[in-house]
């Protein structure tokens, strides 16, 4: 079975490039990707922080938080 | 044809930890992932501070750069 992955993003240009090389190439067979908006679904910045997201772009794979490069940070989606 | 990718990395855990979880999961039908150690291949760090790699471990695709996390800075490798 697919591992799940969520990808946090905010929409920023940063986020989308970054939805667009990774997120859906990472969909697949080995990881079932979940897209969170976060600017749009605000009630799950708890979710996110506590999983240790400091900003977005990131992925929550399995526990661990891999930010990749810098859209925003989560205190400027609040 | 898949896209060429390009993973740097320099053997650090957190290197590792991001080969593990992207660079494999990546290589497949839309990319062809390459991984290069810069550590070990020093002559490959000039191209990849000219694609704009300034952190390892980083993606380069298609011309982008995509730094995952943060693992050790270029000039420490050299």
């Amino acid at each position: 079975m697919a591992e799940k992955a969520v990808f946090y993003h905010a929409g920023c240009s940063v986020c989308v490039d970054a939805e667009q090389q990774f997120a859906s190439a990472l969909d697949g067979a080995r990881y079932k990707v979940e897209i969170v908006h976060l600017g749009e679904d605000k009630a799950r910045l708890g979710e996110a922080e506590a999983a240790g997201v400091k900003s977005v772009p990131a992925f929550v794979i399995g526990g661990a938080v891999y930010h990749i490069n810098h859209g925003a940070d989560l205190s400027a989606l609040r």
